[in-house]
């Protein structure tokens, strides 16, 4: 890249973050900056922290394990915790570490289980994408964790292979790690606006996630997005999420614009970022 | 803090450095933004790094040696090295992280040997300071690294009691700790402005630092600074320093706004750090 290049791509990435950080001011957040090393006492470390560790540039030094932010959601969640923070609305803006590499991350978080609450956090951050990153959203993919967690074992769910073949819709391989009258392959055979209806009848003591997934279902489409999905078979990318969980696309895009969820910290939650 | 206050900061602080590098990339600077996590081969760590490494949060991940980003200039350098960069003039802003604390650094480096082309980085420094951040430097201190180092022993220099001392100037300790009739002793028996010509008779051999140290002094006079200093009893703040360095202060301030100085990479270089 030369300088010019280089130069625009630095100063442009500032000024989203700041527009971001600014657009979430006005409306109300509480913005955060943490710092970037995280110190873990050995005697709290959840089982949801322990899972994420390896994935995350960590070391110990004088007996205090040090691990570099790896998600903004756990960081905030943390640290909300420990000062018993009472923001009901957050933004935060800048760069987390994994192992896999180094990305920018842009977003928001809502401690409620008032849905009509969570869903203005969602359109917040869908009106803060077209106005100031000029990107159309045109493409929702909805989920429920419980869905899969129902028709996988604990074991089935945390098995990294079972994890990829769900995601390349593998039936052939599927039926053979599991079975081939295995709900999930039942799933795949359906067509995809009548999952929800195989998924109710065999399952109806999942009335409730299926309910919730239609109410985000018409929030997305009241909020314009014309192609709304309810997608059962989607593996959530973190672990955390306790309920719906989204994925927001531009047209013709494989990698979502901006992506979020239910998930459960001391109170209910929901959150939504934007991959920078 | 409540929420106002906090919010303002943190955007402020993001205003910054977006102005910062603006203003710089306005006057021909090659912005940078380096990650904050840095990889060292075993075989090429050098001996400044390893002198640095006990400050620095760091571990060890495969074989690979990683550190945060402790200072700016040193990540720089060896970024520069490692990627034979061209760029004359570099412009940064963003965290870095010690053992000790989190601060915020924005600066500027030149790789040039031309004098007036290493103070014209130090006027641009002054000039984003008065117009952006309105802070009045006036009171600049010049110090040259080859001063102290030929009154004290490389042992001396090291040892964190002496610099200690030497920073208090407490005479009387030492006096006990080198000698009565040792030059250091000498120079703090002297009035600040007689220092050069003290050591110009002692040590014929630094006539060039001196004259060094003249031609800054003037600079700093002619960029309206009030009150400039010659201090030969400054501890560097960074062991990098090959030359002269300079601390700039607010009216009253202990602490300096901005510091920077002369130093080696491939090519002579000259760097310039606001404190955030």
């Amino acid at each position: 890249m030369n300088r010019i290049t280089m130069n625009d791509t630095i100063l442009k990435t500032k000024k989203q973050e700041m527009d971001f950080l600014r657009f979430m001011a006005k409306l109300g957040y509480d913005l955060v900056d943490l710092n970037v090393v995280e110190t873990f006492n050995w005697g709290s470390i959840t089982l949801d922290d322990q899972k994420m560790m390896d994935k995350r540039h960590s070391w110990t030094d004088g007996g205090v394990l040090h691990a570099l932010r790896s998600d903004w959601t756990n960081s905030i969640v943390r640290y909300r915790k420990q000062y018993e923070l009472e923001a009901e609305k957050i933004a935060y803006a800048g760069m987390v570490y994994k192992k896999s590499g180094t990305i920018h991350q842009m977003g928001v978080e809502t401690f409620t289980s008032d849905i009509s609450a969570q869903q203005e956090v969602l359109s917040d951050v869908l009106a803060f994408m077209k106005e100031h990153l000029k990107k159309n959203i045109s493409i929702a993919v909805i989920s429920h964790n419980k869905l899969l967690k129902k028709l996988l074992t604990k074991d089935q769910m945390e098995d990294p292979m079972i994890h990829r073949l769900v995601s390349e819709r593998n039936r052939d391989a599927l039926s053979h790690a599991l079975s081939k009258d295995h709900p999930v392959i039942g799933l795949m055979e359906v067509r995809p606006e009548d999952q929800l209806e195989y998924i109710a009848g065999r399952f109806p003591e999942l009335a409730q996630e299926i309910e919730d997934l239609k109410v985000w279902e018409d929030k997305l489409r009241k909020l314009s997005i014309e192609n709304v999905y309810i997608d059962t078979l989607v593996m959530p990318r973190q672990s955390y999420y306790r309920g719906i969980f989204i994925q927001l696309y531009q047209k013709n895009e494989t990698e979502p614009q901006a992506s979020g969820g239910q998930y459960t910290s001391s109170s209910k939650a929901f959150g939504m970022g934007i991959n920078g």
